[in-house]
């Protein structure tokens, strides 16, 4: 009996959404959940492929979140759109959001998209590679649940806050980056936690707000954000911007409001689009020509490019297909007879 | 004798102005430099303040900055708002643009600044300060000469690529963050090598790449990024934002053309500006409001808020005066009558 079996991209995300539509998902959402589950696993981006199915239809069945709610579109002419999701998945209404978005930031050279009262998720990459695919660069991010204390804090109050960025480039992937403002994922800690090994230094506190390199204590204490105070800013900054700006709950609502880590936080997201062409015009140099001189510098003195093992993972499986174990095969399987009686 | 020499606000920066008129700069320049120097030195922000004079003096003298060009502000009605600072330093720019930078995104929701072609050595917090008090959120950011390398790098590249951040508050200091994306500041490692002191692992490699814990290595090497790959990937995006996005020099193309780290960098600069009230129209909460609550969670945690020491020295120099050592008081004594000779 086969170990692994191999699928198409098109295949999975049939497969995927096939499990989401038994679950409930009006076909929108299903459609769109599952192409961005299939692009992390395409990518060899685990925590946010396959093994995410089980966590949104879990969040599915707490209701809490619309299985049907059709995003819209609101759009006053200025430089910020906004999505209104209406407490369905984020996906959807970012495939709506998105092409007006980069429309907008060829016009004004600047622009945002506001998705509010969306169920969020996925990573943050493969919504600044679809705008840098647009010929945008763009800048996204959003809260998550209170699981970070701020830097000489001793409790959490922060999400894990993800900052993605992306640029595009002729002929090839996109400049992305996609990160956790905290210092580690919450999942690496669990891993830890499972092989028996202490944390480094700095991961987090205990629930007394003391450091602790134990496992156990920091998942009841709090992790730490990356780079200190720095990260901690920038984090804090996030809460604001795509937080109490947007109109939208922080990190802290949004564990109020679920009560738990084990569902999709609830909460919006904000993204920024730069037209190159607009910044640039009149201006020396032609700005993607700039960036692959900035790159080849990069990349020439040995130190690698963001994203660059995902777009590996993603250039093989692309060519050979995307290998699921037989657990996972026998999980999807599972999920889509039985949809959610399959989940705790 | 006394040790110190106590000046008001308005003193100080009238002494500072009649260095520079002094050293050659138009009244204009001169007055924004004025101002923005003796506002570092009375938020006790002693690497921007009086300090900072015979570093500009000695740009001028070299040749490498304008004395007078007078900027001149372009608004073809997007979100892109662009100050041509023909070479000049950039605070005359900066404060010719922002008004309507913040008129822009109050009536946009969002909008950008670009000052191009402008000297720029001034810490960016007032800068997002000023945004601040006009009522909008602020992000600044610009390139500085290669200094630091990329993580996983062996030279020096990126700038120290500062970034800054404000958010208003009503009835007091708005919430602001003003940080280098490298590690530390160059002149920390200065003040290590000068106490014979060996630096903490991370901050630098030395001239062949290798990581080094030798000021005087260090000196002559590169620094190293904030929070690793993260902060890296930051700073590379300032680079692109800032430098090549704007039509303006990287940190490279700044040490290129100056040749040295010695003189004021010359680049461009750019500012994000967001209208709170825009963003979060038609959403449930006040904007201000809530993020009152997440200030008060963090500091109630006993996690400090950034930029506070600076508040504080801020409010005992506008209580009390400024104190200037006998040093400070006789190199400004020495400059005002000398001018440009008296710098190398």
């Amino acid at each position: 009996m086969s170990e692994t079996t191999i699928l198409s991209m098109e295949a999975l995300t049939r497969r995927i959404e096939a499990v989401f539509r038994k679950g409930g998902l009006s076909p929108q959402h299903a459609s769109a959940l599952a192409r961005v589950i299939a692009a992390g696993e395409r990518d060899g981006c685990k925590s946010h492929g396959v093994f995410r199915v089980e966590g949104c239809l879990r969040t599915i069945k707490a209701g809490k979140v619309s299985t049907d709610a059709e995003p819209t579109l609101h759009d006053d002419g200025s430089a910020v759109l906004r999505v209104a999701a209406g407490g369905a998945f984020s996906r959807a209404g970012f495939e709506l959001g998105a092409p007006a978005l980069a429309e907008r930031a060829k016009q004004l050279g600047l622009a945002a998209l506001v998705i509010n009262d969306c169920t969020h998720f996925s990573a943050l990459w493969p919504e600044v590679e679809t705008l840098a695919d647009m010929g945008v660069a763009a800048l996204a991010m959003c809260p998550s649940y209170a699981t970070v204390a701020p830097a000489g804090g001793t409790a959490a109050l922060l999400g894990t806050n993800p900052l993605a960025f992306g640029w595009p480039r002729q002929g090839g992937h996109p400049y992305v980056f996609d990160f956790a403002t905290s210092v580690a994922a919450r999942g690496e800690i669990e891993l830890h936690r499972r092989a028996g090994n202490p944390l480094p230094e700095g991961w987090a506190l205990d629930s007394s707000g003391q450091p602790t390199t134990d496992p156990t204590e920091a998942l009841a204490g709090a992790m730490l954000p990356f780079g200190s105070h720095k990260g901690s800013a920038i984090s804090t900054m996030i809460e604001l911007l795509a937080g109490v700006m947007i109109g939208d709950l922080t990190s802290q609502g949004a564990l109020d409001f679920l009560g738990t880590t084990t569902l999709a936080p609830q909460h919006g997201e904000l993204i920024l689009a730069f037209s190159p062409e607009r910044f640039a015009a009149g201006r020396p140099g032609d700005p993607f020509a700039r960036a692959e001189i900035m790159f080849e510098a990069i990349a020439g003195q040995g130190a690698r490019l963001p994203s660059q093992r995902r777009f590996k993972a993603r250039e093989g499986s692309l060519a050979d297909g995307i290998a699921l174990t037989a657990a996972e095969i026998g999980q999807l399987d599972r999920l889509e007879a039985q949809g959610l009686d399959a989940v705790a």
